[in-house]
Order: C-alpha cells, then sequence, then structure tokens
C-alpha cells in the first residue's frame, strides 16, 4: 500500500543501534531514512524535509553537528515535526537545549518506546490545514 | 486466555487498510470487528455495544453515514468509548465535528500509530465504577 | 547490545496472564523480571531496585502484599518509577489507593496496552541527573 | 493599553450570570462581548469572528440554537478557537455533542474557574502562524 | 446567587496561612469550610462529603490525622474528588503516599497557585453522569 | 507572612505592560522582579538565580540578548524553572528556539493568563527532592 508510506529520519552513529531501531520503526509500519552523522541529518532533512514526518535523533554524533541541531533545523522546515531525542549522558542538557514539545529518552532503552514516542507525537498534532 | 478478549470496532471501506490494521491489532492481542460502510459501524454498535471497548473508523465510508457519525452514536451508548478516526483529507472538519478526547490520525499513516492511540485512549480512561 | 537492557518487574499470580507479559515485554526489547506473589516483589525491589526501570503489578496477588504494597515500597525505593496496575475488580480504589502518575489497566486487557502505558511512563519521565 | 484587548464572547441567557461573568472576565484584563441567545451568538461571531479569541457558552440558551451550535459554528469559522461550554444538566451529551479540546463546566461553578478554562486553552494554542 | 456556591475544604493548621486561603477562594467566588486539623477535615468530610467539590490540605496538620489521611478519606467518600496537597517539606513523599491525579503545591506558595489548583482539577473532571 | 514570598523574573521593554504585569502578579500574591532588558534579565538571574520561582519574558528586548537567550540560561542555571514567552510576533520561531515545557503567549494578551501560565507550570513541577 504506497499511500501509507511514513518516513522517519533517524540519525545514530552507533550501527547497532541504528539496526535495531531500522528493523523496529519497519515491523511498526513506517518506512526510515537512516544516517550515520548529524552532516547527513542535515543534508537529508534539506532534501526531503517536506516528505519527513518525524525525526529521531541521537543528540552526540560524531562530528560538529549535534542532535541539537539537526532538530533545531528540522523545527525550521517544519514548525509542528515531531522530535525525539536519545541519548546516553546528554540529559541534563534537554531543559536548556532542546526544542518544546519534544521527548527526550535514556539510554539503555528499549526500541518499543521510541516506537511508541513517534506514535505519540504523530497522534498529538494538529489534523492537517486544507 | 479468553478472559483477554478486547474487542476493537474498525470502520474503513478500503480493504487494503482495513486488512493491514486487522492483522497489526491482532498482533498487538486485540480482537476485531471489521465493517466497511458505516450503516455496518451503527448495526455492530447496535448490536454488541457494551462489548466493544474503542471504535476506529475512516471519515468517508462510502455511504450516507460517516465516521463523525459513527463515532458521535457510540459516544451516545458509551459515554467514554475511546475514538480514533483516520483520515485522507477531512482532518480539517476535525475541531467542528469530532467529538471530546478522540485522535484524528492523517493518512497515510504507520499501523502502529493507530495501536498506540487505542491504547492510549484506554488507558487513559477511568477506573471501572462499581 | 547489553547497553538497552531496560528491565521491568511485572507481578502477577496468573501463570498464563504472566507469560504473555512476558513475551509481549522481550518482543518490545525489555527484559523481564517475573514474580508471581506480592512478597516476591518485594524482595526482588529491594533486591535489584536501582536496576528496575518500571513496574508493572497486578492489584490482588495471592497473599498479604497487594500491588498497592508493591507500587508503594517501589516508589519510596525510586520516586520516579513508572507504575501500572492491572486489575479485575479493584479499580474502583484506585483514586484513593493508587500512587500519583500511575496508570491502572483493567482486565481484559490487550498486552499492548501494558506495553504501551511503560513506554508512556518511561517517555514521560524527566531526564537523568547529572 | 489599547493593544491588550482580548474579546471573548459570552452566551449565558440568565442575566445574573452574564453578569458576573462580565464583571470576572474583566478583572482578568479581558474584554467581553455579552448576548443572552444562540441567534445572538452566532450573529457576533459572524460579524467578529476574527477578532473574537475564545467563546464560553452556556448549552441552554432558550431558543432553537443551543450552545453545542454555537461552539460549532465558531470552529468553523476559525479552527483552533478555545471553547468553554457551561451547563446545568446537559454535561451527559457532552461526549457525543462537544468538540474535540473544549471544556466542561458543570453549574453551579466558581467564577474564577471559567477564567482558568479560557487562560489554559489560550495558553496551549499554537503560536500564530506568520 | 445562591445557585453558585462551591464548597472548597481547606485544611491548614497555621491561622495565617488559613486566612490568606479564605481571602483568596472567596475573591475567586467559592464558599470555604476551613478546619485547622486533620481530624476536624475528615469530620468535615463524613457531614457534608456529597457538597464539597474540593479539597485543599496541608500535610501536616498538628495531629495523628495528616493530609494524607485527609485525601485518601476523601477519595473513599468521591472517587473524583480535586486533592490538593499544600507542604513544606513533606513532597518527597507525595510519589508514595499522594493519591493520583493530585497537585502537589511546595511551600511557600502564592495564593493564586491554589486557586488555579483547583480549578484546573476541577475543569479537568469529568461532566456530571445522568 | 514572609515565608510565602514567590519571586517571579518580569523581563518586557514596554513600561505600561510591565507595570501591569506587576499590579497582575502582586495582586496574585507574587513577588516581582522587574527588568527592561535582557542584559538585565541575565545579571538578575545570576544574582538571585537559586530564589527566582519562574521566569516570564518578552522576546524582543531592545538589545543583544533576547528572551529565547534569558530562558536559555534560566534553564542552565536551574532546569526546571517555569518559562512563559510573551511576543508580539516572533511566535513562529517557538518551535525552533523555544525550551522544552515552555508557554508561549501572543500579544495582545490579558493579564490573568500570564498568571494562570506560571501558575500552570509551578503547579506541574516535581516536589523538592531532599
Amino acid at each position: 500500500m504506497e499511500k501509507t508510506s511514513v518516513l522517519v529520519l533517524i540519525a545514530e552513529d552507533e550501527a547497532e543501534i541504528r539496526s535495531i531501531l531500522e528493523i523496529t520503526f519497519e515491523e511498526g509500519g513506517f518506512d526510515v531514512v537512516l544516517v550515520a552523522t548529524g552532516e547527513q541529518a542535515i543534508e537529508a532533512l534539506d532534501a526531503q524535509g517536506e516528505a519527513l514526518r518525524a525525526v529521531v535523533t541521537d543528540i552526540k554524533l560524531g562530528g560538529a553537528v549535534s542532535g541539537w541541531d539537526v532538530a533545531r533545523h528540522a523545527r525550521e522546515l517544519k514548525a509542528d515535526m515531531p522530535v525525539v531525542y536519545m541519548t546516553g549522558s546528554e540529559g541534563k542538557d534537554w531543559p536548556s537545549l532542546g526544542v518544546p514539545n519534544s521527548i527526550l529518552i535514556s539510554k539503555p532503552f528499549a526500541p518499543s518506546q521510541v516506537l511508541t514516542a513517534v506514535s505519540q507525537l504523530l497522534n498529538a498534532g494538529a489534523p492537517p490545514a486544507d
């Protein structure tokens, strides 16, 4: 069913977690765009911002562009983009660096937490304007 | 385990989406009553209103009875019935035609969004009166 | 991936429900500690309180220690412990005997409701203090 | 300070309650448009819909047009209009006849409840689109 | 307007705070029943439980009956009674000793916080059953 | 009653609005620290960060330091500081520049909206850790 393609951007530098999230979201019926760095996440947002329905991002992404930056860029493109952060130790910065109406999930987490977080944020969203 | 039967009414006129939802809810441990029109949904509600624990309904259902009508009828039978609407393009009418404490999911959606929506609404419900 | 171990304590005296919950949570990516009585639940909390990330408990547990007691003990050890109660008929006591920010799920329930409830509570939690 | 004029439509057929609400909202810093019937409320909405920031309406308004109708009309004009219903005995119909994200206040109520309800709904609203 | 009498029970052992709350709630349009001990609060609940629409209670009340006990008793009488606790130093026990859907306000507080808390809880309540 | 002093920082460059907010918060029982620029807000936060219980800030403050900066600084000092933004036209940037769990109020607003917003955020806060 082509129509039900719901694209989620997942930015995570650890290959193992990236792979687990890929499987989890695909089993939940989502399509995923997987990237390993913040720079690639920014590129993916610029290339297909409108098509992306949610952003899941690690905070530390190995390069100069952090998950905080990725989320802020996503919201500039689409003000109501659902944002889920994953983090091992940067959770303490969420109150000052996170965006409004985002969810922070601390590592270690169970994959279904991330799937539920994205679904909750999508379901809370406004109806489409005409 | 007979006791865990939780019946969800699903009203959707596209056979493919209906089938995907059936599989999704059964994998989540729900039992489903599938109907293709609003008229059938009203009948199902009248026949087994008390047994139904949630209603998932498309808005355009091909006949004279819309998803808005189905939800209103469900709430007349059971004031706290969880209601999830699915829609391609009628979302703009939800603020005036939807019922309180309902969730609207825009198509295309991932099946796990609908499952999460029903679970959220069931979990937010009041405890059973004695 | 050793790091993603998220331990959930499940206290339920019916073997069949316990087993369904075990499968559901493991499929969702959680690790579970299963106990059949309130006394065992208290022991498990005392033994590995810090490691446990959520508590799912039946209310009637066959012995002197009820699910209300299990939840209260869990919160004394860890003030922000997510708590989900399951019950057939004690829901009417939740407003006076439950703990704040807990979820009550009435039996019969679908397993995915419990998984969603735990994920919601974990996702709503505060970020880790440093 | 002309700039802080925030107009609230209040539809209530009992003169005494209307007058108490007028005083309460003006003390809270709001400007009010007071009407006594549903027909007048519809007119006020049509005449100054964009300028109105919230609707407070009794359900029984003495004529053919009920508070349910007033709220639905307000939402057709402005999809995110905050809606507060006041009622003595029609609360049981709110789950089927109310609009999403509305608040129902049962009579008797304290005036500050209504003021808080309007403020809560205004504060929860989306930021202005540009 | 006799009909708008909304009775709130306020249990507080410090006369000065009791008096400030009395003035605040009366200005907000509520009627108040003021008591200084937990024992008196229990008596007031037993005498006029149905008429009381909300309970505001200090936690330390000078006698054997604490605010935790007052709230639990109120919820046994009326499962959806709004409960607001006030406390200087017992907030740490709220996660284990508080009741669900209650609000804890730490001292020192501004009187309007308590008024807003009661209004929020009343406004979130279910519509009256018929 | 010295103990009930609850200090709120209000940063607003228009003297008239600043004065209205001062009166509103004092009538609500709060004590206020009034500043006219972002630079003064940062100073006030550094000087009495721990004593401040909430921050209300205009976004455009006439100098190099915006309300976005003020809020971020406040959260670095105190991770759970309630934050309310007021704005005429910068609301569109709130999704990318605001902090989590903040409230945005669009001008023109009624003063009681701001008072309710601060009370809501204070009441939602965690109980004090011991």
